[in-house]
């Protein structure tokens, strides 16, 4: 029998009640109770600074995170499109998890979503994601991808998403994903 | 008699002595003493929430960001590449600044440096850049663009670039970020 | 008095009743009687060889291409995404209009639309655009952006936009662009 | 005993003895004589006008090519940069190629490699190169990445890579780039 799968999530917004993070619950609860998840918190992660690097190492809530990411299977990214890029602070909690050679998303089967109140769902947000994903060697689900504009029409007040289109694109990408999950691991094994 | 411009600097670093930092001040002194410059402090600024940002309005970190911008006649954007893509906590202030109607890259004359310490000098942080300025409808300097790859070889231990190719690119671009930002003030001036 | 504007453009698709030509000549009507404009045609320019380019120099079709767009006060360049990047033809008559040190998007101002049947609108091309564009220095209008989605619901058999919201964008684009043409012509007569 | 790997190349420079043809080279002689190698021709790949698609389906160049990516174990891609993105005539071969649901990128393991006479290397032209591969959900290589700058310097007059370093990295490549072709063989052989 094979192991539960444990997968970690990242939000972008730091928002309470956001359009990712109802999406990110969306895609979470889409993988189903076989699938153990945990929401990484990075709230407390401080500016990056490389001269603070140099002088203590990385803090305890990026150390944290570290170890989170790396005893995962996989990470969902979940995230809005700030001026056409990413949040400062999203990127920020990267570059410090970047640091170093032992960094984790290295070979780490990685799921991106977005979500925009405008009609574009993100396109320009996903596009710089990978490029860092590439950076760090991630290996980032290519399809579906999931695009989720207007999002103000697509959730309700308890933060369910009630647009069954993009309930179903969440679940053939959360299923896409566990596949790729478990391939990646047999290959990473060398089976 | 024009009066003599007045030119604002973000450096991407927050790093004490970066390469963006050196570059940022070459470029600087590049302007001559008609042009009176500031460097913007911008470590104070705290991470960007939008349930802050509606509860309690800018914090005076980046009202103090926009004020300095607004008055200024352009901005000279100096970052390094993390990750391919921009510093996050250089992002996280851009993401401050940019919000509500009166944002104050609106129209404002901007010039882009990037220095790395590999080849190729900032390539795909420019384009980012470049992406948020749009967003922001910046008037972004087009030529010539100055990329400082091996940034460690250009510039010695006081600072100073050492490099006369890079010397001359970054003086050719404060040139011509001059006459940009005339040209944009007549422009705007309806002249 | 003014001279009025002769505005060229150009259509990235070679399809005959393409919604990128619907929406070109959306855009060239609501410019209205007072300019002229002209829809340049490229599908007979061959492919770029360096070496033909060598050997013969630029061939004619490029060479009309070349004056029409030197002569014009802008141009208009209105293109479908193919593959998340732009259509491989328009590319090729790109690459070779921008040889030679006397290319003539230099300094020309450019308004930049696209059309998709998907729900993006082309995000993804007109990023590329622009980075085509600021390496050929041509000036590329910022705002209003426009990106038609979802194009099939907006046009009707005759190839008349019947979407008035983007009937409306595209006006106020068009508008926004004879004045970026005016205040370039300024820019560049140093008045 | 596995069967030995088949590895198909495109360039995407049509000039007879451009950089990047000589960068293929060197990376086609890298893989040994244990892998068969194959460049595919391109240059009689007509203008991509969807027209033509409708009415006579796909031109045997492109059924060609089309065959021999399929039957490949997996694809090269070495590219110049024209003016910050794709050649227009390999992006015109790309678009053919991508029309049908039965188009063979899908899941078909490819390298990617660029030449430039200046310092950048195709920093940009890899970018969208890699986003027209996550149209197409090519399974792209991600490390080590290869540009080749400055190529001019690293290139006899017979097109054999001179510069020691760049050989290096471009055995280590095509090193990785078989693990990668295995690796993706078992992965979709669901061993």
């Amino acid at each position: 029998m094979t192991q539960p799968l444990h997968i970690v999530a990242l939000c972008g917004s730091l928002r309470q009640h956001s359009y990712n993070s109802m999406l990110m619950h969306t895609a979470l609860q889409a993988l189903g109770p076989a699938v153990q998840h945990e929401v990484l918190p990075w709230a407390d992660v401080p500016p990056f600074n490389a001269d603070v690097l140099d002088a203590q190492g990385q803090p305890p809530s990026v150390q944290r995170l570290r170890e989170r990411i790396r005893a995962a299977d996989g990470v969902l990214l979940v995230t809005p499109e700030y001026n056409y890029a990413l949040p400062g602070m999203l990127k920020n909690t990267l570059d410090w998890i970047s640091r170093g050679a032992d960094q984790p998303f290295a070979g780490k089967p990685v799921a991106l979503l977005s979500a925009t109140t405008g009609p574009l769902g993100g396109a320009r947000v996903q596009n710089e994601a990978r490029r860092v994903m590439l950076f760090l060697n991630a290996l980032v689900l290519q399809k579906p991808e999931i695009y989720v504009g207007m999002a103000a029409s697509k959730f309700d007040a308890e933060g369910r998403c009630t647009d069954e289109v993009t309930r179903g694109f969440v679940a053939a990408q959360m299923e896409a994903f566990q596949r790729w999950v478990r391939d990646v691991q047999r290959m990473q094994g060398g089976q």
